[in-house]
């Protein structure tokens, strides 16, 4: 078999299908974010990132570069072992603290990045307890997915959102039977927010355990940037929230937090997070110090509301079609797949605008869109520079408006 | 079903079997590592860490120290997206031409870990690959083992570092199918080293692809610090090497050096690279100039070197059984699992060595063993200090010597 040549060939076949995917190469220029210097290989161009995880800029804060400095000089770069050898440093442990802290839980468990925490995880509690039923939500996240996959153990999958089916499915089961019902707060790519009430209504009802992803909430809901189940007042019915500290908190890793015998539990049976080097102590001390400012500071997300609210009136004036959803997820909807990609490559060439293009299979076909994240950092400024260019390009490609595109 | 309960009851399988792992909570001194304060809830108690895998000490290094800060100053802490969407730094392309460089291939791929490099890239190549098979070596790391098996593709595995058994089984298989030999070039737990040649040698007769997870090599052997392969002349004969960043290189991270287009098919179809967040561009920075320096630098190689040697002369003047080995890993063998868990806590308690004890299941019952890892940054005087720690444990504890040991 020619192995370089069947490469080549589904690559190729990736290029026909318009999904094959191009990185633009970036430098954040920290203190300036959402600015940053794109490189293109022929030249650098100063860009406007549009469509960045760091939601509130944390990657740039003061308080946070100060931690991973400081840690840096104090304890150096890496953790130099997995955490069993050598590798579970203090600043490691404070932060298991401060994670626990901030969802009301027992305990916290890191892991080296959220797709890990989740995959880790549910393919430990689904493998591990014997006879488990998975119960996963239609659009639940690739890492959720594979672990459940990885678990081997029985899923079903449910509506999107949607409780009705997933009684029905919950009722379908063996009553006996170890349940976990695995579903997120925050979707990425549409913005909607689960009913995690009437979930948890359901897993009390059916003896179900609860697996909720935070990854998109945590920092930027609550009133400690506990997430979206913090602000519900239900972090306590929860039996697992995992969160991220690469998006809102600006840096890197995953987490779950839990009963203290449940982290205990994954620690313990968890390859993905026995068998890999820790986390470096400054990217944990770092993280420390996000989670700790956002517990306190309401301003970053005041203002990241502000500017989603300032963005969806200026689309809304242009009759550019979005998403209404109650979260700071903006999807500009082109629903086509060569425009959209024709659209980000022209908001970059022409206007210094940088939002990535997001095509099947992310998303079904005929919803190609432009997800929009507008933070804090961003300015009244870059708002109008964006609803200027999204105007000129929505007129230049013939790009349908509302009340087209709604329907 | 009582959950909570469940969780204790397995937790307490584990006190009861001796498999419980408790952690070492660290602080290493950065500039004085191996010098560490260790955190026991009680007390700080300052310690030397001897099972460190950060093997050369590059996690204290002052370029590699000066990288990461600058690059915190210059872009922030972390990268803010996945590799497609916005996180891709010129940081992390500039780290990914620099692993191409090391290993004399057309292209590197990162990861956020060793593990998910290993998960990632065996997993997607056994799966996309139409009836691939995966001849993976007995003593495989867990996350290569975890990979071929998230793959479903069909898995044969030979006998450990054994080219009879690997060859047998080859030609057992139909010629025309897909075939991957999986396998490590430096084994972890007991420091031997995988006949290179002589697999490629197979893997050319029977027209399979090869993938070499040198995690414990690179940084360390050949004259660039290549790993094994560049040392023996081979890099040129593997499809795939796979690296850490989290090793000898001192930061965190992993790797798959390949041709371009196999980089580019990982890159496109593996759902652990491409749902994830990009590593923050300081790590990429901070390994960048740890890889550099490891290119051009001996010193550290031939110190640590040094070390080797005179940590196994004062084990064979007391007599203190250590399994011969052709690397820098120093399994000593204390062959009961509550003796090693013994000597480790009381080198720790009363020597201020910190050991950590290795059990089964990670090494076979009656092998339990201290994993030494001697590195340029220990002196003379530490080795002195460990081997009269040891030889009064070994008196105390009345733990086989030498010739007993070795039967």
């Amino acid at each position: 078999m020619d192995y370089q040549e069947y490469f080549h060939n589904r690559l190729e076949g990736l290029h026909a299908e318009g999904n094959y995917r191009v990185f633009a190469e970036l430098e954040r220029d920290c203190g300036a974010f959402p600015a940053a210097r794109q490189y293109t290989g022929r030249c650098e161009r100063d860009v406007t990132i549009w469509c960045s995880n760091d939601y509130l800029g944390m990657g740039q804060h003061p308080e946070v570069l100060a931690a991973m400095h400081e840690a840096i000089d104090r304890c150096g770069a890496g953790a130099g072992g997995t955490r069993n050898i050598s590798g579970t440093t203090h600043d490691h442990v404070l932060l298991e603290r401060e994670l626990a802290d901030l969802h009301g839980k027992e305990a916290a468990l890191l892991f080296t990045s959220g797709y890990v925490s989740n995959w880790a995880t549910l393919g430990t509690l689904a493998s591990q307890i014997p006879g488990c039923i998975v119960f996963s939500d239609a659009l639940n996240h690739a890492s959720m997915i594979e672990g459940i996959r990885h678990s081997r153990a029985e899923k079903v999958i449910w509506k999107h959102n949607d409780l009705a089916d997933l009684e029905a499915k919950l009722a379908a089961a063996p009553a006996n039977t170890p349940k976990l019902i695995a579903f997120e707060s925050v979707y990425s790519m549409d913005g909607d927010i689960a009913p995690i009430d009437g979930i948890c209504d359901l897993a009390d009802r059916y003896g179900a355990m609860t697996y909720l992803d935070e990854v998109h909430a945590v920092g930027l809901y609550g009133p400690r940037g506990g997430g979206v189940a913090e602000r519900e007042g239900l972090m306590h019915r929860l039996t697992v929230i995992e969160g991220t500290l690469g998006k809102a908190f600006g840096v890197v890793g995953g987490y779950i937090a839990a009963s203290a015998a449940l982290c205990d539990f994954v620690r313990s049976f968890a390859s993905g997070f026995i068998f890999t080097t820790a986390l470096p102590p400054a990217v944990a001390a770092a993280a420390a110090a996000s989670v700790r400012h956002l517990k306190t500071s309401e301003v970053e997300r005041t203002l990241q509301r502000q500017r989603v609210a300032q963005l969806r009136e200026r689309l809304d004036a242009l009759d550019i079609p979005h998403l209404p959803n109650p979260s700071h997820i903006i999807p500009v909807i082109v629903g086509d797949p060569v425009k959209c990609k024709f659209v980000s490559d022209t908001l970059l060439d022409e206007f210094g605008i940088y939002i990535q293009p997001i095509n099947y299979p992310t998303v079904p076909k005929g919803t190609e869109r432009l997800r929009i994240t507008p933070s804090p950092v961003h300015t009244p400024e870059d708002i109008d520079r964006l609803a200027a260019a999204l105007g000129t390009l929505w007129q230049r490609c013939q790009i349908a408006r509302i009340p087209v595109a709604a329907q």
